[in-house]
């Protein structure tokens, strides 16, 4: 399953470690930040959403592979993809990029399953019904088959 | 005024940058670990007294010198000065020392300035009784001459 | 003096901590991430300026005052001007703005203080020529009567 | 396999989000601290390694499941064993448990694979035998029937 959405970011001092290249934990951060634009451009504030309707996002499970390290001043594009959507969960698979002219290279790949919880018994709850019909406008974002 | 009160950390890769160094922004999280040691060891914890009075405190402004760098492995000694104790704001001096062996470095010196503020509003209010005392019952931590 | 140069950023959960608003260090960050960028803008690559050169821009102090706190969500807009220009050193003053709509609102102010040193040895050493004639270049970058 | 080897943190503001608490992707920092005391215990200093032998450990993948959620002030205990021990690699399976008292409570697992490569080409390269033996020393650090 292909996705449209990309997200680009640069690589600041803040990112690397003493080892010259980006700290690994970071990508989760990366990541984060693709899946928070995909959500925001398919008109979905996790803010909003959780002074609406007491519930958020909380990331239940990672897993990434480190492919190749990204550098200070690196252009990465991330990317976003729902392998599973559920009632209360959302599991992307997503990448990360390093884009020099026209070269790419794959630096890692990390699948993160999100669940949605009530913000005060952090118990799962099921993602809002106005939340769950924008994600499934987005393109590619509920693959056929899938709940 | 001296203070007995010091806390030590190590430089993990966490805290570096790529120009092999600890980055910079870190020492306001390592000086911050030492005020809350040394309120910890003053029997306050911070998340009780939001929990019981409904104020917390926040950092209104910072004032760091960088000497000399720290790296990867080192032993950092950190300090906690109050300078100013008030009714709602707690002037701090901070240093952060590398350790090695007999000798030692001063690497940086912060001037940090909290203020205690209504959880909600996040205006001003006055530190709680309980924990104004045992501040003030920390040796040298309520110089004389000041409120 | 006014800068025409500005950053925009959003504020993710990694920005944040529990007393709901941005973590205060994050700011160093935020500005960092303009002052590079501006750079970047007048046509510096620090990556490049130390391979080629052996010198990097390292900060040797920093001062914030906060004066209302970001949340999550937030669009902020950071600022970059150069209050002092030297041989081995940049002065910057730098702010950074909540954007809602319309409306602006001042959320911290730092005044950050940037030396070139050697790489190896850390010691000061002089901007390269050809950067600083980049940052002079930068309109605004380096104000009449200063060196 | 059980291991002796723990390491002891507390959660700071440093670590926390707006969700009110630690952010997910600070248990690889957390994980990581324990893995750099558990090597320094067995007398390996990562700095010193890279100096004498131009290779470091760098981490090539993560998995990291959350069960439950630490808060500001928590206390943490971190778990090192290894479950693999190869030439130019080892993995880990690392666990954080919240200490309250006599209670514990498992917060999350991690499953961190790192290899070890020289510091130029990033290319895997055998840990060095002074290393290995250190690592060998340690009790249940090298399994039985494990190369």
């Amino acid at each position: 399953m292909q996705s449209d959405f990309t997200w680009t970011i640069r690589v600041y001092y803040e990112d690397t470690d003493t080892g010259g290249v980006v700290f690994y934990a970071n990508y989760l951060k990366f990541f984060e930040r693709a899946r928070t634009e995909w959500l925001r451009a398919a008109g979905v504030s996790q803010q909003a959403m959780t002074e609406a309707h007491g519930v958020m996002f909380v990331v239940k499970s990672t897993a990434v592979n480190y492919h190749a390290p990204a550098k200070l001043d690196d252009e990465l594009k991330l990317t976003v993809v729902v392998e599973r959507l559920g009632r209360a969960s959302v599991h992307f698979v997503q990448e990360a990029w390093r884009i020099s002219g026209d070269h790419q290279e794959l630096l890692s790949t990390g699948r993160i399953k999100v669940g949605c919880v009530n913000m005060r018994t952090f118990r799962p709850d099921m993602i809002p019904e106005s939340v769950m019909q924008r994600i499934q406008a987005i393109p590619d974002a509920a693959p056929a088959g899938k709940p």
